[in-house]
């Protein structure tokens, strides 16, 4: 994409109210806008991150099974009803149309999902079932000061799976935790991440969480170095050492929770009469579990981790473009050809990059942008390096600069980073 | 996909108080589902055919030069204040935060796109700018028994652009316009999609109304067969001729309003104070249009036209799968294996294709299924057909069956339809 076509611009003025350091400089590099507290646009940078990680997200649950779906945001009163939810659960936003109907937007989808799996599975033949989305979620936040890992409007990946048995359940929640930790590990939180033991329900003695090391972080979390799983302190009262080897000695560390996993058991199945005929004629309970992930508080989390004083520095997988190709203004017209012959060739080789081919715009600030913004590879072309027949190229995460033969630069790219 | 996986099935009861034809027919054949009035959920086939819709979309609005980017749903008073919209706007949903915060839910998105495209325009030199988002919106409405046509909840396309002047605003008005048939015409609603005039505003005569004819539509027009295009019945007092060549012998039919574009002139970059600075350092107002398509709309518009009494008949461009390969039950081992064998060669040429492969279900259900879910190409594989090494394929929307050798299949299937 052309820069000088990006209608957004990197911006100094960030809004006055907004506090968290992720939301500050997605703002400052043009991926979103801030509309009101908690809520966000995603601009054209903005979209396509968000794109790369819900894409991610959902190669990893067609990995296993996973059918996707897409349930609304408006949920009629009786769903909530039904599960005694309607007033006990935490930050429902609650509205009234014009035929006195009440609704509740979703904050979470059991009441919507588990009704309809209902009205297609019957028997344990049609077990098991695993059904996704991706979808704006609402909560009536408080207060919403942690940018786009708190939002009051927020993306969230939510998958429920249906059983016919708590074994069954068991062991599809090992397959999750799997395809949860290459998520993470694709979107650059791979090392950082931890299996954290958090409360149960009624049904398990534990959830589980994974927890992100930083220090925008709300959570607090106890690290067993032993086993690299943690315990979230809401827990540790009842749990004092590491639930996998008895170890005493923990590390505290603040963390942002970046999903989590549930056994729900027949918590919702129960509500709705939600049964199945087993193999002898048998009626019986439906075993549910559920998984969350959030890809606008994933966005930001990658944001609070991989950054230096100058800006983002995007994993490859999720960086708006591979690529940022820039050429410094020049009275010889060949410096500002072979960008653009560079940018045609990297377009035919399907590498992602953004130009900045704007003519009014000096070096120095096409360079604090290009770090700003923060793409993987920045190529540079200049008087200097053209009379060299070379283009200079610098990997976000690294000082180093080297120059390439400008026919080999795409070549040259693509072993580099794909 | 394997049908046998699909967790939806075909259902022969749909919700008693679903009157309308669209609806019950993508309920019937597993599209979607009704959670209330006016509100759907997405199913796997329902929400690939949804996709399709919106990627056709972005690709018509991407090739005009227009940026996508998301916009919240959750949209504060004050900026529906600066409009004076949020007491005179019909059936705008609100609702309050626990903070006593007021907010509406986006029904549609001036209020939000002008202050946004504020900040980043401010020269003569920043225009034009075209920015849209695919997003679901939200209307209180009093009646909602149109089924996806008319939804309380539903997904928009809106396109905004931002012009110096009239005349650049007019230009790609006309290039919308464009966009637009080009869209419909790929959706299979080509020949009876009219550019009809209707009632403008303070800055211009007429808004234009993409109209396509159905009995199912909640709108009357008036064509001219000479120009092809039509008039809305809610202009034609003051407007009783073709407004092309003033011919006064019209056509009246019942259509459904499937996009519409609209000149605003300043009406709201005036509310929010946008100006930009033009050659001549003055500063001037900056002129908008906007330009919408509902695509869960033109999935029930697609339905109520293509149909006949066994079920929807889905144009090429937006079927869930090209091809519902059927294997029919045999003591032959070989007939099982073929289709398994054809399944693969399919998905290895990236040809889409649904795979009948239930074990426990009998010829008639599968027939019946295809036809009700109504691919555009279905392959019998048969104890019969086998015997001769041959295929047997139909096209949906036609009577004939013809017999194709079984190695030739997968490229008889490519040029028929790709």
């Amino acid at each position: 994409m052309r820069q000088s076509k990006l209608f957004t611009k990197t911006i100094k003025e960030i809004p006055s109210d907004e506090t968290s350091f992720n939301a500050q400089i997605l703002i400052r590099a043009g991926f979103v806008d801030k509309l009101s507290a908690g809520i966000y646009t995603f601009l054209p940078l903005g979209l396509r991150v968000h794109k790369k990680i819900c894409d991610i997200i959902r190669e990893e649950m067609n990995a296993i099974g996973a059918q996707e779906i897409l349930m609304p945001a408006l949920t009629p009163r009786e769903i909530w009803e039904k599960t005694k939810r309607w007033n006990n659960f935490d930050a429902l936003f609650k509205l009234v149309g014009v035929d006195n109907k009440e609704y509740a937007l979703g904050a979470t989808h059991e009441e919507v999902i588990t009704p309809l799996a209902q009205k297609y599975i019957f028997s344990y033949k049609d077990l098991p079932v695993y059904i996704y989305q991706i979808q704006n979620k609402f909560r009536n936040e408080k207060r919403a000061k942690a940018g786009l890992i708190r939002g009051r409007e927020f993306s969230m990946k939510d998958l429920y799976s249906f059983h016919t048995d708590k074994n069954d359940l068991d062991s599809y929640y090992e397959v999750v935790k799997k395809a949860y930790f290459r998520i993470f590990k694709r979107c650059g939180l791979g090392d950082i991440t931890y299996l954290t033991y958090s409360s149960g329900g009624a049904f398990s003695k534990y959830s589980h969480e994974f927890q992100t090391l930083t220090k925008a972080g709300e959570d607090i979390i106890y690290i067993c170095d032993n086993c690299q799983v943690a315990i979230n302190r809401e827990i540790i009262d009842e749990q004092k050492v590491c639930p996998e080897c008895g170890r005493e000695n923990l590390r505290e560390e603040k963390s942002v929770e970046v999903g989590n996993i549930f056994k729900l058991g027949s918590r919702f199945s129960d509500s709705f009469g939600f049964k199945y005929t087993d193999e002898n004629g048998k009626q019986k309970e439906v075993i549910m579990g559920c998984y969350g992930i959030g890809p606008s508080r994933l966005m930001a989390t990658i944001v609070e981790i991989h950054n230096d004083e100058k800006g983002i520095i995007w994993p490859k997988e999720v960086a708006p473009f591979l690529v940022h190709l820039l050429y410094l203004k020049s009275a010889k017209e060949e410096v500002k050809n072979t960008a653009e012959d560079l940018y045609r060739k990297f377009n035919q080789a399907n590498i992602e990059v953004l130009f900045d081919d704007r003519e009014d715009v000096g070096a120095g600030v096409k360079f604090v942008d290009a770090d700003l913004i923060g793409c993987p590879v920045r190529i540079v072309i200049s008087e200097k390096t053209i009379n060299q027949s070379k283009a200079e190229i610098k990997k976000r995460d690294s000082k180093e600069i080297i120059l390439i033969d400008i026919e080999d630069v795409v070549e040259y790219v693509k072993e580099l980073m794909c």
